[in-house]
């Protein structure tokens, strides 16, 4: 029966683009993740993925467009759909996803980070 | 390719435990619901329940026990626990939940609200 403080969790970690899951319900992961700089262009073949702004600002860059997420905004990237998301400064986000999700999807990059790493 | 603004989307409904789709990732939704005072006892049988406070405190009453919430915290009822949330003034709470839950779960009660009620 414990609650879960976002800034405390924000707080233990300080590696940028490696999600940390912070809870689990039913078989998808919520996860806290500090972004700067440009990722890598990815896609998740197997399922949506929900951004959601927790300070700070980011873009999610697509092949048509870009959308601008600022502290209290949201965006479902969809399924199969090519990405690349993106912070001039350091940005806090909270991913929903399902369990086992994997950050670079499926592109080869260095930016691959652990699976199911909690904090 | 529009992104989703909970504050925007908080001032477009005042009715209190209706909860209003803003989003959806695969078969989940995410919800935005105003509560304030005592709900009813309930229990989800098919699923577990997020809740995350987006402004004002709140609290999740459990046969054995209270947890208290306030802005930026959050908990995931487990599936199947019986449970009450209450709220002594107007909290803004977002719930993530699989698609077709609804409020009341098993309970028979007045609060039931309309279900897949999208703002």
């Amino acid at each position: 029966m414990k609650k879960i403080n976002l800034k405390d969790k924000l707080s233990k970690f300080s590696d940028q683009w490696s999600p940390k899951v912070i809870a689990e319900m039913n078989d998808y992961q919520f996860k806290l993740v500090k972004i700067e700089g440009e990722f890598v262009w990815h896609e998740h073949e197997e399922t949506d993925e929900a951004f959601i702004v927790i300070e700070g600002s980011m873009a999610i860059e697509f092949d048509d467009g870009v959308v601008e997420l600022s502290e209290g905004e949201m965006f479902v990237v969809s399924k199969g759909v090519r990405h690349r998301p993106r912070a001039d400064s350091e940005c806090k986000v909270m991913l929903v996803e399902p369990r086992g999700v994997v950050n670079t999807g499926s592109a080869k990059s260095d930016f691959l980070a652990p699976n199911d790493d909690w904090v």
